[in-house]
């Protein structure tokens, strides 16, 4: 039972990691948008529109596999699953309205396209209509595992917004909100695929799935400093431009010069985007390693992921749920 | 079993109906407080506010009340009299948040003491936090209703904003929206007491409920046009001056002459205040009689809610449920 991780040369797709259970990714589409139906035209023109900007279903992914790894996953799993990618589009839909984003997935937010009230409106429609269907379905533990991730997420986006002086953010800090605003989702789609399946597997499916959402939020945040607007589907440097203080800044931040520092310190007072500005403290962050220490601190995540599957028996779902590992650290948006 | 109202001739106070529940009205305080628990300092301290701002508990009242008409109301009615309340307090956070109302029961409102983003998340927190609770105690009875009012609740807030041309919203769109804002919550109230003590009565209690939920709105609509800012904690006008067709301007639009209809219009084309100008279309919705057909239709409602009531067992908890369609219609703020 080995922690290290074994790297494979090519870093799997998100195609093949979905392969096991496409049939069923297919079930999870149908059932969201049964869910979401509402006899009310402006929410129908709503939700198809957040449909098509749905993604990729990464989430209920997980939770198919997890409802897989014993080779009896229970038919409601690809509800739960939908209902997993719900609460997330419900989150996401007022992160955006909160952060005032214009672009996610290469699509107009809500808060753009409509306006930032029918945004608050809709994620609480979206989140209401994914509670009153758990409680049709009456799976208390599932509804449990749920509404105690997306309240763990309440309290991580509040530490976001309550971060008085941003620069004070310590690598603790950043791993208690990433934890909190990722991981908690992450870990309760792998717990209630287990729900659906595994039940013997729920705690460890738990702890790989709170790992590979650290893993993943590492990565995400180091897309923010490398990757290109085309293939974001966002801007790139959001993070510096928003203010908000990730892992790569973070690590750096005791390294920098003082003459770095003002630069940063006048970054993050200025209310302005100047873009020339963002290059330069992109720049300071690069040059003083940050980069490399996220990428480590990715790394060490995922290293705890794959411990977590040790025990698991051997099959194409734990084998794709490896997979899942390599995708959420080395993926390119 | 007659269906006209024995109005008294004093109107009862809210203290007189919460009388035979005073005790456990202090246990529904206690538990909201246990339930918004957080160890996040900024959490905390909005929810201290929030508790504070809390008000009558008229909606714990109704589930007290209802959970006691056959004498034996469960010990748990207290936990899920403080759910609804945490329900309706989230509501109303998203709510002020989206009308960027600056003040609610006399008190600022957490949109305009922290800001527009801290109260999306934190609506998102006291929501999730309940369901969350809801989910702990396994109640699915309990959770169906409280999350079929929450949806249907924003369903009818996307209703309000989704009205293109607000002078074309006629009786009918008015009551389906008042349903789905007020009447849903009062009526999943009183259900959810019955749930608690007296499940016999549960789709009697419901349909009172809606019935004096409708009431409810009618005279807070009512109020808008007829109370002062001093009893209302919030300037009076706010409907006209947030451009909210309710029904006493609704039921004299078709009465105006073509210039009263152009005032009407042009204060709502208007984005910028004019205090004379509400007060001059608040003069025609009145002197067209507006107030007094929709004092007429409240008090329909309140017959209606009275009737719902007539195979009720004869106790103190009874009479108050009766007593409260006269405050719901009557009271002065």
């Amino acid at each position: 039972m080995s922690a290290s991780w074994p790297r494979s040369a090519v870093t799997p797709s998100l195609g093949e990691i979905q392969a096991p259970v496409k049939d069923r990714l297919g079930q999870v589409a149908l059932e969201l948008r049964r869910i979401v139906v509402a006899d009310f035209p402006m929410i129908e023109q709503i939700s198809e529109h957040l449909l098509l900007m749905k993604g990729k279903l990464f989430r209920p992914t997980l939770t198919l596999l997890a409802s897989s790894i014993e080779g009896r996953p229970a038919p409601r799993a690809a509800t739960f699953g939908a209902l997993v990618e719900l609460v997330h589009l419900a989150t996401l839909v007022h992160d955006d309205s909160v952060d005032h984003s214009a672009l996610r997935r290469g699509m107009p937010t809500v808060n753009s396209l409509f306006s930032h009230q029918i945004s608050v409106i809709m994620g609480d429609f979206l989140y209401s209509r994914a509670v009153a269907e758990l409680a049709r379905l009456g799976d208390v533990e599932v509804l449990r595992t749920l509404a105690s991730a997306t309240n763990e997420m309440t309290v991580g986006e509040m530490r976001q917004l309550g971060a008085v002086d941003a620069l004070q953010f310590s690598e603790d800090d950043y791993e208690a909100l990433i934890r909190a605003k990722t991981a908690s989702l992450l870990s309760a789609a792998c717990e209630i695929g287990c729900i659906a399946g595994a039940p013997d597997f729920r705690s460890v499916l738990s702890r790989y799935g709170r790992c590979l959402g650290m893993a993943f939020q590492v990565a995400d945040d180091l897309l923010d400093y490398t990757a290109t607007e085309a293939s974001m589907g966002k801007p790139a440097g959001s993070d510096l431009r928003e203010h908000k203080v990730t892992l790569p800044l973070i690590a750096v931040l005791p390294k920098m010069t003082q003459a770095e520092r003002r630069e940063v310190e006048t970054l993050f007072a200025s209310s302005n985007t100047d873009e020339d500005q963002i290059s330069r403290v992109a720049g300071i962050v690069t040059e003083h390693g940050g980069l490399e220490y996220a990428r480590n601190r990715g790394e060490q995540f995922a290293e705890e992921a794959h411990a977590a599957l040790a025990d698991l028996p051997e099959s194409t779902a734990s084998a794709a749920l490896h997979d899942a590992i390599a995708y959420a650290v080395d993926r390119s948006q």
